[in-house]
């Protein structure tokens, strides 16, 4: 239909996995549209930032799909377990190289931390979620050190100043990619001053994404485990 | 004479410290006499942000003053021991009600350090300087945290994202000043970025002051070590 | 239960106080059972940032809990009077070292004054209002320096410009805490120049917390307060 | 020649006075040529951001000329008495409604004080200086504001968080003209934070120009004494 | 009452001008409480940002006043002639030294113009405004400029890239006061660019006042008129 | 050679022009190979930002290229008169469809609007540079108004407010590349006052570039000016 | 009427297009006697940023008007077919040298699209409009590059980091007006980022225009087309 | 010595890499010293941002060490074969789960795209440079692009608008580390627009790093490379 954002089906060989559809201001139908194409190219369909209209329609039509209200996320298989085309993505049996892990600073950070993990369960990634060890309370995040050091990526959401990451990234040899939050007040500056923070970082393994992107903060750490884990599994 | 600046000879008895002189861009005969005119009024001396060459004119004229060329500042005692002349700054055989640390993330940030450093010494205020224990070497600040949980104040200084505010900040009962330093390059603009992270610490105890105030973050410590020791000192 | 925050029960003895509920954002049933929680634990609570909704559930459970709406604010001793386990705020015949002052510029500063005072009220520290003396009009400030000048410490709420701080850290021998409120409009940028002016402050004795952060302005002089009160207190 | 500037003859008789030349980045003989051209003109001469270079080439050729060292200015008469051609600037015996006051805030203001000073001299207008008042030592001020009180405008030259111009705005019923400084370091920004301080004051009676603006903050409020003394010297 | 803002009565003493009363966020029933209070102390009343509620209560109970709803102001003369305690504000048979302009550059910006006239009004000064003469379409301005070039001072209001000010003040001798307006998209973030083009504008005699500050505007020509009027008048 | 910058000689065929090197950064020798590359492949060059070095050793090797020291260009036809290869630059009897004029609003402005001059002489576009006609000088503008009008494009070169553009698109009907440049001091901030004022522009022919950036102004103008020509010329 | 913008019929002689009203917070009835005096002067009519209502009642009263509720504009004809008055704008049988295509990096920039779609059919200049060929899939551009080569200018609009007018400027001889839009979130500043993209751009082909500014990049292409067409025309 | 930085000699079997040393600001004989300390330690060394003078003193010492004076790098391999401790570095026969590229705009990113390799090199992963492939000239770039999809990470370094690393992503599976220089000028800001551009880039799998931070984006390029690589080398 001409009015239909331009689906790119050839992503999934392009670049390892599907399109993953933005879901902020794209009507439901239009939404329910793409899902259509997506599965019947045998393709997996995920969307972010959805509104409540849109995920009663995908979970009408679609009622095998995962929504996730925190997240704002629908994610959906294709229809048969070949679903990945490419060899990268086609994890049924995952193995892993380490778990991504998910951390988050305040209990304000979970939606964007769930968006997170939705990316990572519909990258087929072995992943968990810790929450709330911001190091106002340090012993919440000493306690989870040991596990922290096993990750093959970490993902860390956190607003305001935003000094989780660097605190994470001192103790483990793998990736953190910051994901900063909009949540706080005043001179945070609605996660500026937190992206800030996270870019200027000290700890040498940590990089930044965009300000309340945790769609992309989980795809990077996936497309990590990804290889390290393709690297294992053809032993 | 009429081109001096305007030099505050009243604020001992109001702010209880004498007036401190802001070294940069006074030229050194000037800072010398106002050297002279706080010793004949019975006032101890500090001139901060000094250049090379007022130090040499001080110290030539003033051979019992002591000169930091690391934190470029020169302070001397008035004349006679009864200097102090309000009741607050005359603490010759100090009481201590917890020394105030002065603690840095990196070692470029040590002369914003000994600035603070020196303007303790000059309010005689008891204190230690613990250097380089930034996050990124997690074990560094962990063997201090013991001896910081007995400070009165801590001033913190740190550049890039400052995360080592926020990580003392949840360890002690006390006041941290956090002194943003100018060290750093790309998107820490010169201090700005570690301000805001000190500005929006999680810590409840964290307040900011100027980029590179070392002078003022000590000041403020030594006013609260003061209010303190005041209190033990009449027991 | 899984979902809540992670409530540092610990902090009290780490940090002389109780955690203290950021109430954004979080719903009332979690807020109840946080303070039910510190009940438990014997330990006085407060939360901040409050909602209508959130107040009214409180205050239906804890009808001997002090809700402030203007300052958004309930807080509630724990059930025995020995609810200070750590000596430090265990001040139920509190001895003053000086007043703490809440000073406001404008009439529309008020609410974040009132979350300044409320938290001293909580931490049990000797405080009082003044508000309306913005420099504008000279002769309203002038007539409470005598008051001010026997403060222990000063919390000095101003947005616009915010020249106050500056003013009275002239005047007074005290820390004096600047807390930058986003009143005003076009250049003020809710509170940024507000902010800035009192980080720039000349006056050696004037620190910064966060825009609106009435809360950490009157903890940290709530802190200062502790620590001179302590020391004569123990005469 | 065809490569000079594009001098503004015309200028004295729109705006009541001539062109002042803008000397930054322009060579010493260019600046040399603008002067004899509106000398041959009747016009009298001013040129402000003067290199030491060009300074020395005019006092060579006009030694009649005022050469300010501080301000980096010259300045300099029509050859005859009847230099002021249109009725407003031709102030011979000059008749005043009250001075203009420049008010610095510290004694590194002062260059951008002079530069005000100078212009108003060369309007011929009267004009005193008053340095060194800024509120950190309020008392300093406070003896200056009976003077103050009849100023027909007043020039507020202040730096860093610029408290200066809120507390003389509010003493007095003329105009003040706020022109914020370059000094002080880090969150002052080269001016920025006093410029929105002096654009966000809550005085009604206060105005900005530009940082350093020296003659553009002399030159408005020499207007407005040329209007008020009109008047007066009509009757 | 001890809610209520602190009035400042003796700012037309010290001022010259009562105190205006900034209307927003202050509920209807303390406005109303003011003004009882200037008036029973025979002091002329003026208040801006007024609510649509608040204008309607002052409306019942002073019928004599006026309401500008494009303004939202309302302003009401002291109850007797001799209202003007002051010498400088008793102009009831004002002698002008020329009338005030204020000048718009856009339809858009007229309720902040209309907040300069209503100001002017209060302070008995001779005005008049000239609309929608922005630079797009220059003849509209050029068959006004015979007119400008006779005022006593000029308030010019403009968004955007407010280019109006520079030519307006290209072609007059008197003070221009610029207004930026938070009109306008995109890059002219809600008044800044207009702002800072009128900072650094080229005309010399052009200042600068807060985006939106129509009252400011207006005062402070009102100001300058005045002095020029009293000596006209005193002849 | 391997370190040698990639040379895009595809440039001509693809976008009509061939490749300008951009000369700031770059070594003499380097420069020298890439001209000498063009010209062995019968493309004209041009070089922007170029050291005084490399200025002296391009005029060694080729004598019949022309060097502007103002605008820090050199430039150079090649060899043989068919040196266009493509048929919109061979303008060797150019057909104009009116000028492009490069105006200026001070005299600080002159190397930017150079180095457009530059750009339009290499690509063989009618041209004419009109200085210093900033509008706080208004007859200096309005006697160039109806050659403007005649312009096929214009490239308006101002600093500061950069009120220029504004009001020269109020004047014409064509096209108005406004290059902002980064003289001025204060608020003008190196330039991104005047982009900002040159961006938010009212009046809608009026397009802009970044600071300083002379060469892009000249060049798009110049695409437009080839465009009419081209048109005229297959007359 | 008096409180009518004051529109300038003027415009399509001084400018060749008549003056296009800017819809926002303009009253219904207000554009509607704009319009009909536009008519009676025998002048095309375009609004944009046009409310619902405002639509309304135009399309009621013109109903051979064209309104593009996507655009948020509404556009009529002169009454007769000489309804161009200048010959600039008689295009009544339009040759075209190219056409402008408007280009957009995904579907949300289609709004500021349509409005530039919509100046140019006002403008009777050829145009076709190429929708979601963001970079991030790149094959969706490449397919359109040849038809992308023959046209006589590109209109570019693209939010967040706006790399298409980088990529489309790197392909085609024509110039590439930049239009950012405010689409995105977080570090994209409403538009800010893509501003500055467009503006940095390396292509010496693209200028950029303000956020979100359909109309004013419609309307360079517009003139460009215009220039290039009467040209070819005139054969 | 104990004004010596505090080595983290740790951090090898913490973070699977020995520390890197910041060498701005440090003196030669303190990088010596902490050289020393390592190899003795059995530790390989590499230091960044090198002055010339200390690279001189360690090539005297070092003879067997790398120096690259245009990354500003030194590097050298312990003392024995098994210098590497930890299992992940210890790649003497380095097993690649295909390469690092390193990727440049222009040819002024050439100092920070050495940074990045000689890291790369330090860790012992496979690596190319490609440069100089802006997307100005997108022949350059996609000649390059088969390669690009064998990578296992990719660097992209770019200033200015930062396009190519949109475009990169867009064509490959991996992850992309966005290093963003400061090269270029106006809106460039010092690379402030390039990393802006990065965070908010469209492509998924993009990521940023601070500007000019070649070490950082050659480090986690190396970290995802070693990941992969270790799956592979224990098959």
């Amino acid at each position: 239909m001409s009015e239909d954002a331009d689906l790119d089906l050839n992503r999934q060989s392009r670049c390892g996995f599907p399109e993953v559809i933005y879901g902020e201001g794209k009507p439901a139908d239009l939404i329910l549209r793409l899902f259509e194409r997506q599965q019947a190219n045998g393709q997996d369909s995920l969307v972010t930032r959805l509104s409540v209209e849109a995920a009663e329609l995908l979970a009408t039509h679609f009622p095998h799909g995962v929504h996730n209200a925190v997240a704002r996320t629908f994610r959906l298989r294709a229809p048969s377990a070949d679903s990945a085309l490419s060899g990268q993505s086609s994890l049924e049996n995952a193995v892993s190289a380490g778990p991504v892990y998910v951390v988050t600073a305040g209990s304000s950070d979970r939606p964007v931390a769930e968006e997170a993990m939705e990316t990572l369960h519909w990258m087929k990634v072995d992943c968990e979620l810790i929450q709330d060890v911001g190091v106002a309370g340090p012993h919440r995040l000493i306690r989870h050190i040991p596990r922290l050091q096993t990750a093959v990526a970490i993902v860390c959401v956190a607003g305001m100043e935003a000094a989780l990451p660097s605190v994470v990234g001192g103790y483990v040899p793998c990736p953190v990619i910051g994901v900063p939050t909009s949540v706080g007040y005043g001179a945070s500056f609605q996660g500026v001053t937190a992206l800030l923070s996270m870019v200027t970082c000290c700890a040498s393994n940590v990089v930044a994404v965009n300000i309340d992107a945790g769609f992309k903060g989980g795809y990077v750490a996936g497309l990590i485990a990804t290889r390290a884990a393709a690297g294992q599994r053809s032993k």
